[in-house]
């Protein structure tokens, strides 16, 4: 609705206002002190929130700051995903590089939008700030949970299936900035069997799967190898580095993808609702994470925990 | 619960797991992909937040971490008061500086639970990293509306009082790392008369009264010089920087007072209940803010819009 460029963050800001579509939740959205919204009564709330920074999940330079925009909403998106629910309003704050703060923020928002436009997600409100160091995006996503309720990482049980939504690993290579929050398909999920536990790919399948074995009890899980689906950046990336395909599959971060966890008995019905989902293991009774190659020889696995503290990405 | 001090992120998530108190809204707290919360059905809910960058709203060195937690929650509950609204819950994002990022961040949590005790704030969940750029913290603050529902900026009408709930000006001195937020006060006012509009002080009264003087359909303002509450910090700063301790008053950030805008006769019931509360002027028809002297003389004041994409703090 503006028609000149915005000045300032006055000028911003009106822009943004003027960007907003607004969605049945949305009471009070971008320009007050709070935003004001109007959740389902019989729904739990889900909420979220991921930081991005310049040099660590992104190279602004390298990257672009409309990639960047729609990688930290996208990850976002994601953690509703693996709850099972469906996403509704974002808050968005910013620090930005003085130099190019107003185009930055732009960039930043018009790679949100593409995002939020597809999931139904208003941006409601945020903060803009401009600085001498290096990007830095913080987003907050709010969901409601859809029936039945959300879906924890604590509901595994020994003789569980263990299964992926989608092939996994290389997503350095590019596919990690732009994420595609499985909104959908955990939905196709949960609505047509039990789902026991649920987390997305963020840091690996090896960690991620972790948390879920962790969370459940101390459970364990034996992946198969050769069911573990590698992504073609994998092959590329295992050209290149000398680390192995699945090793890739199983270590690399960043893809999004879900991790599902539920019985024997609904895999099939799972595999109808949504025919890209592919059994990768079995949950067990003793702690650990195994490998199980095509001789039936098991190989324990290091849970390389991403730890986010000491780790470059 | 945790004895020894916490390594890596994930002995750090561990220990703030152990820290989080449970209140009666949340379901899920840290832990899984999204907390999941229980707001009450009734109320809307309130969404607001901030972002605290090293250099720009605070140094750590100078200040430690401990005071930018309390801070960066802080600055976030006085915009959920600036709706006077009930706080509930907090997910905070950190990027911490790589060398001492474990310290850092228990150091930001115990200055956080200071005001999340107080006010009845679950942190119910987070993102931690680090990096070898400057501390950035951003929270996320969820409240509830109360009775009779969230207060905006924009019901300024002619002929209303403006008030305050608190002296103003020279924060920067130090109480800008204390704020306190208004909340129970917006409450008793809200209870007990139809508040117009509120806004709490971060950029300065001028500067945030225009934004309620906008959102009202473009008002004006007179302040009563004589009026305007000037805190002693604002004489300490004038006698070094030979600013007026009223232009610090008027133009000063980062007090977290509130303004609050009321009908002419309701103001007395108002100061009852807040006896703190000080009216500083009235809302007028023709769009602008002035400045009446002792001699009734007016002059017109730029409200010097607090442009945070260009201003140094």
């Amino acid at each position: 609705m503006l028609d000149k460029p915005p000045t300032g963050e006055f000028g911003l800001i009106a822009w943004i206002r003027s960007q907003a579509a607004a969605h049945g939740r949305t009471v009070v959205g971008i320009g007050d002190d709070c935003a004001v919204l109007r959740p389902a009564a019989d729904r739990e709330l889900l909420v979220t929130t991921d930081m991005l920074m310049d040099g660590r999940h992104f190279r602004l330079e390298r990257d672009g700051a409309e990639a960047v925009g729609a990688k930290a909403l996208g990850v976002n998106l994601s953690d509703i995903a693996a709850m099972g629910g469906q996403p509704f309003a974002a808050v968005v704050a910013v620090a930005l590089p003085r130099a190019s703060a107003v185009a930055t923020a732009q960039q930043l928002l018009t790679g949100m939008r593409l995002l939020a436009d597809r999931f139904g997600v208003d941006l409601v409100g945020g903060d803009t700030n401009a600085w001498d160091g290096p990007l830095v995006v913080s987003i907050t996503v709010l969901g409601e949970a859809l029936p039945p309720g959300p879906i924890l990482r604590s509901g595994a049980r020994a003789g569980d299936v263990v299964a992926v939504t989608g092939p996994l690993g290389g997503s350095l290579l590019g596919r990690h900035l732009r994420p595609e929050p499985r909104i959908a398909e955990a939905q196709a999920l949960i609505g047509a069997v039990p789902v026991h536990a649920l987390i997305d790919i963020s840091d690996g399948l090896a960690s991620d799967l972790g948390h879920i074995l962790e969370e459940s009890g101390g459970l364990g899980a034996v992946l198969d190898a050769g069911q573990v689906p590698v992504h073609a950046d994998a092959l590329v990336m295992s050209r290149s580095d000398g680390r192995s395909p699945l090793d890739h599959a199983l270590n690399d971060g960043e893809d999004f993808e879900l991790c599902v966890v539920l019985a024997e008995n609904d895999f099939q019905r799972a595999q109808q609702v949504l025919p890209g989902v592919r059994r990768v293991g079995t949950i067990v009774e003793e702690a650990g994470l195994w490998l199980r190659d095509g001789a039936g020889t098991l190989l324990a696995l290091q849970a390389r925990g991403f730890d986010h503290l000491q780790t470059e990405a």
